[in-house]
């Protein structure tokens, strides 16, 4: 998907809502548990009802893998689902992936290739032999950890290196990358009043913002200081939406606080981007 | 398993040996591609005939997901033949994760509960409580990135950071935090130099060497500097070793290239640990 359809998904919608899909089974509705697949039969069922209010859907790989094999197979027909009947909606692997060179490559192809996903979510750490094969693949996007939104984000992202904090030099430096307009950076909610400087530095990106809501950040501050004239941003609520009710209509519940956060969105957009209207 | 047994099967074999199980069906012998998982059949015959050999086996994770289910599976059976067949063995998933807290939480049950390896690779970027939910995992070890042996290192790691280089930072953080006895590091032999500096750091712990042979670093430089009395180093081998051969006879090829390391670090072993004999 080019960021143009993303952007123009955003401006139909009125919405830039990522619903995160970190499936646990001790979490989810009693009921699904009989099912073959619980995983994907919440998953589905999520989908069908919220769809509409986002533009993303975003499945963290941790919550499948440590489901084995079932696990992964609940990812991939979750993805396959999403591609099937929902195209234009724009998918996350949130798998925070990077490893040298040719090893990058292949979880590219898994990611990309193999699951189709959209976009996936890369640690910097290793540098720039380590992101540049995902940048490599065309209309795919790699949102890379830039300003987390957990309490260890201040153990090394805030650190100040060579006069200014290592996410800012994550940042500038990645500017600089072969396909560098192919990524993204995620910066956490909880730390809002980062964002101005961050739109100094990379003013056009797109960021995928964890930790409004159950995490306590603002979506009123991350609009005021981070939108920008493409809208750049995707907000994302997993737990408080998907766990919304462990009901049988939990995905009724679950798309009544989707539609909360999207009119609220709305109301943003509708501030910011008169331009859009 | 405990340190204290790899340190007795290191002893054992004269060799801290790690064969890096890094399968790219592009380069296995073509008569496995017929069996109905190559994947594993290349695994199983490398394990078989290396197994006296070295003291852990590596699969890259990266190298599985690229094969999908497939590749999910290859990884199962692997580890579950290494773990009936050899229990002595060190285990080691290179995954690389890392995420907030619950989330990282569900990594380590994939790798430490549902696959049973003895050890994980972690990326340290998101701090301490994206790696203390692995560290909490008793007789299960976390080896969190320091100084990687790629060209991308220089981005971040060896930026000066409040007075010193990120690596070091990391490093220094890191013996902070609950069960940091249960921390391993990543240090690739391609700056074995720097191994003088590290064990000022960390004089105890256990440091997986990538990058000898491939990538250039020299088994002597990194015994020189990175040696404990411990022994305190576990050097990995993957491509040097399981590509010796693409020919029927690979395993054997493979063995070869083994011994002959195996016998370099029998010789480091005698010079440098008297006491070991």
């Amino acid at each position: 998907m080019t960021t143009q359809e993303l952007i123009e998904q955003i401006k139909q919608k009125k919405s830039f809502l990522c619903i995160g899909l970190d499936v646990d089974l001790n979490k989810i509705p009693k009921h699904l548990l009989e099912t073959e697949d619980p995983i994907f039969e919440f998953n589905k069922a999520i989908i069908d009802a919220t769809h509409h209010l986002c533009v993303a859907y975003k499945p963290n790989t941790a919550f499948y893998e440590a489901y084995g094999i079932k696990g992964w197979q609940a990812l991939e027909k979750t993805i396959n689902y999403l591609n099937e009947k929902h195209p234009e909606i724009f998918t996350i692997a949130d798998a925070k992936r990077g490893d040298i060179g040719n090893t990058s490559t292949m979880y590219a192809k898994a990611f990309f290739e193999d699951l189709a996903f959209d976009s996936v979510t890369v640690a910097p750490y290793m540098g720039k032999d380590s992101v540049e094969p995902f940048l490599a693949f065309k209309d795919k996007h790699t949102i890379m950890l830039a300003l987390t939104s957990n309490a260890g984000a201040f153990d090394f992202q805030t650190k100040t290196v060579e006069g200014k904090e290592l996410y800012k030099q994550v940042l500038e430096t990645s500017k600089e990358w072969e396909h560098a307009e192919n990524l993204m950076y995620v910066v956490g909610a909880t730390k809002a009043e980062y964002l101005a400087d961050i739109r100094k530095i990379i003013p056009d990106s797109f960021l995928l913002v964890p930790g409004v809501g159950a995490q306590g950040g603002n979506l009123q501050d991350v609009c005021k200081y981070g939108i920008n004239d493409r809208v750049g941003l995707l907000i994302n609520s997993s737990r408080g939406i998907i766990y919304a009710s462990n009901q049988e209509n939990f995905d009724q519940a679950a798309a009544l606080k989707a539609e909360k956060l999207q009119q609220d969105m709305k109301v943003e957009l509708d501030r910011h981007l008169e331009v859009l209207n």
